[in-house]
């Protein structure tokens, strides 16, 4: 089972109240790899940079076990560059600029050894580059697709297109509500739903996730985190580490999907602990592992004896 | 093991957008007091009313078995009464009125009866109030307390001198901010349980319940609801579930904390069903047995058999 992931490669600078950084290494299809290639080893990329992108960001990604054939280098632009300013409390934010640079000619041409992938991440792009990607794949067999408000507000159609081809939408709450016109997170889903995914994920940030699976409602905590260091990057993250944990079950049933949710909030919970994608790059089995025992604790509630509640005032109402 | 609950006898105007409703039975201590009383016959309230109030209001916490001698009738003035129109996405919300009427004079005093009461429910009230009801208990073993943004703003050192005698706070998540004058819930609720409490609850309306007891941390979902009618009482009514649902367990410890912000949770999640507390007049045990079930099901993930985890993208880390 082989994963494709599709996205942006980015150089991006972010401020936030705890420091500053300039031109890291971002963009979605480098955390969905990043994420991915943890659990999996052929995680394959397609992406455009541009002439000024480091080498060592190259290395960085080779190094991590990441198939580079499909990274075209444009030669006459620069890489993709993104600057954003998170507030003292995160979850609001400015975006300073958007070079989209090599982006905006950006024609997503699979390598023929691409072609048999199975698990295809979409990352978050024009939906008519997404379609483009989907017509050179020979038989998906799970399609995880982000998107976001300006594709939702100015390609509507061509979104529509997309989800209709897509197992698994993963989106924020905000994106949830807007997509589906409705500011009820659960009827909202459903609403998706209707639209070609029959799994959605809604991340809500420091909430943690909904999975919605067919007709199951998963609820999935945050990792408790008292200092968000950079939240960039968490989101494709998340969905990255879903794809390579499913590759490893060579399943995509509700329990498969349900773990799935834990160990892509796991390693979301650990990007955001430093700048940039520096988190990802030397995580340990242990590691991970730790993290995922402690969704478990956060989560679990001890079976009650039933006949304790037997009582008086239970009685009252029957 | 009894319980005793303090706080207002209101009568609530509502607007939602799925109707009005005039007069309703309502306050702090009434949802309390409904819901303590499912899971523990001896449950007391305190708290005034005046002269307007109806029988038929009388009726109906007496039916449900609660013991009213320590409802007072200011036969001076009339009932407490509120009014408040909850907007379109029901998290936002205007006050309309609030006559304090009887409850501008309230001097909590127990019966003597009350006095070797050992659960304390302290609804949400002046502060100097909360403390005047501790004082005449003479050994309680758990005391649970609410607030609000107004007592946090205009009443500090009182409310700071309440929460050194509290076991549990239950506040929102906006007041738990406010009152730490902290964002990140979990360093504010890590300074709150500084401030006395060594249990802190917060509230988190659609997004579920955080509990913090002692160093642990336990991540309750929402239970999800595509219709919440009106969302009047649903803080109480955890509280009050809480409350008995302890008592049954005759223990305090984390497990039984646990278990307690699940059913809590549950009977919340009733009660915005319908207007007021209609919903919590005749849930049977099968109901509320079936929503804990519910919790479960969305909360439960399939352990994951590690020896699939074990793969050449993992050991790039190591």
């Amino acid at each position: 089972m082989s994963i494709l992931v599709v996205g942006t490669v980015a150089l991006d600078s972010v401020e936030t109240p705890f420091g500053t950084a300039h031109r890291l290494l971002g963009g979605s299809a480098t955390y969905l790899a990043l994420a991915a290639r943890y659990f999996w080893p052929e995680v394959r990329l397609v992406a455009v940079v541009g002439r000024d992108f480091p080498e060592a960001y190259r290395q960085v990604l080779q190094q991590a076990g990441v198939d580079l054939e499909g990274l075209v280098v444009n030669a006459q632009e620069d890489t993709f560059a993104w600057g954003r300013r998170y507030h003292y409390d995160l979850n609001e934010r400015d975006t300073l600029y958007t070079h989209l640079n090599a982006l905006a000619t950006f024609d997503p041409v699979l390598p023929a050894a691409y072609r048999d992938s199975q698990i295809v991440c979409l990352g978050n792009l024009d939906p008519h580059l997404q379609q483009r990607v989907l017509d050179q794949v020979e038989a998906p067999a799970f399609v995880i697709c982000d998107t976001m408000n300006y594709w939702i507000e100015h390609t509507p159609e061509a979104l529509r297109a997309v989800l209709r081809r897509v197992d698994c939408l993963v989106v924020n709450d905000a994106e949830a509500r807007q997509l589906a016109a409705e500011p009820n997170l659960i009827r909202a889903a459903r609403k998706i739903q209707a639209m070609g995914p029959r799994i959605v994920i809604i991340k809500k940030g420091e909430h943690g996730a909904l999975l919605f699976f067919e007709e199951e409602i998963f609820s999935a905590p945050a990792y408790p985190l008292e200092d968000v260091f950079d939240p960039t990057g968490a989101g494709d993250t998340f969905a990255g580490a879903m794809a390579g944990f499913l590759a490893t079950q060579q399943c995509f049933d509700e329990a498969a999907l349900r773990q799935a949710v834990i160990y892509g909030s796991a390693l979301a919970s650990f990007v955001v602990e430093r700048f940039g994608p520096e988190r990802l790059l030397a995580l340990t089995p242990e590691e991970i592992a730790q993290r995922v025992a402690a969704f478990r604790r956060l989560t679990m509630f001890p079976e009650v004896d039933l006949q304790t509640l037997a009582l008086p005032g239970l009685n009252h109402a029957t």
